[in-house]
């Protein structure tokens, strides 16, 4: 059993860079008014096996960071801390172990019954890496995230069952048999 | 690699039994004219983590069997053999080892660039046992479905990518890293 301590949402089009909001929609397509809301999705260089450009299934939705991860991220970057806004996460989560190397397929269950199947691990690109050098001020600290976030950068999911999730839900974390 | 033997639509509404076609149009939503077509469907006892006909996405839309397991369950039936219509599938498959262990999250990629993610193990129930009784007339045959059928059924698959499937054509299997 998990804690959702943080919802997030990328309103603001101009970048990737997530806001704390009390709570979020969850629709079939994501999250309306995030940027990675939406049916389907242009293949990127995760998806190797399809054209870049080609519209495919969107399973990366919502993404997901555990506090215990970020905080692991910020000890080996030798920063104060890295913030889930700064990775564009959708949510943090406490309480959820090694949250990254969960299966594809794990679900992720609210009070409400709103329901998220885990996609598999958000492999760490350089974005992230760029924010954390401005905020910090500190030249060639990009260079450290993707490094220092493998296996760390939590996860992608996309939507089973329709709902709200709030600031301070629990999540009930469901394995495949 | 693999190899779609048959592609076969379950049109009849009065029937889960499928039929052979010579293609399936694959849509975001599954495969038009079938009976598993649609976005969503109503959660049912295999997700017993949602309220019975609570709307959940549609993550069975495309089922699939393999020759060979059909051929095990039909030696552990005592029967001639195990046909796909009768057990609903959309697609006769030769050539993947053990399909229905496949990962969920393993991609299926067909010639025209249309792409399935598996979603993992079909868990056998009682209905097809029952079309099996019926074709060979031999009381108590039913029974003896799910036992067989056991890790042999195959699997559910969802849309990633949409296109048309042909009989005849290749499946190259991706499976997660």
């Amino acid at each position: 059993m998990g804690t959702a301590q943080f919802v997030l949402l990328a309103d603001d089009p101009s970048t990737f860079v997530t806001r704390v909001v009390p709570f979020i929609d969850i629709e079939l397509a994501g999250i309306p008014g995030d940027r990675h809301y939406g049916l389907l999705r242009p293949a990127d260089s995760r998806q190797k096996i399809y054209k870049r450009g080609t519209p495919i299934a969107n399973r990366r939705q919502i993404s997901i960071v555990s506090e215990e991860e970020c905080a692991l991220i910020a000890q080996k970057m030798n920063i104060p801390e890295v913030r889930p806004e700064w990775l564009g996460a959708n949510m943090l989560v406490r309480g959820i172990e090694h949250l990254t190397e969960l299966s594809v397929g794990t679900r992720l269950l609210f009070p409400d019954g709103t329901g998220l199947i885990c996609e598999g691990e958000n492999l760490p690109c350089v974005h992230p890496g760029k924010v954390i050098e401005q905020v910090y001020g500190q030249e060639g600290l990009r260079k450290k995230f993707v490094p220092a976030a493998r296996k760390k950068r939590g996860i992608v999911c996309s939507v089973e069952r329709e709902g709200v999730i709030h600031t301070g839900d629990t999540i009930e974390v469901i394995r495949l048999p």
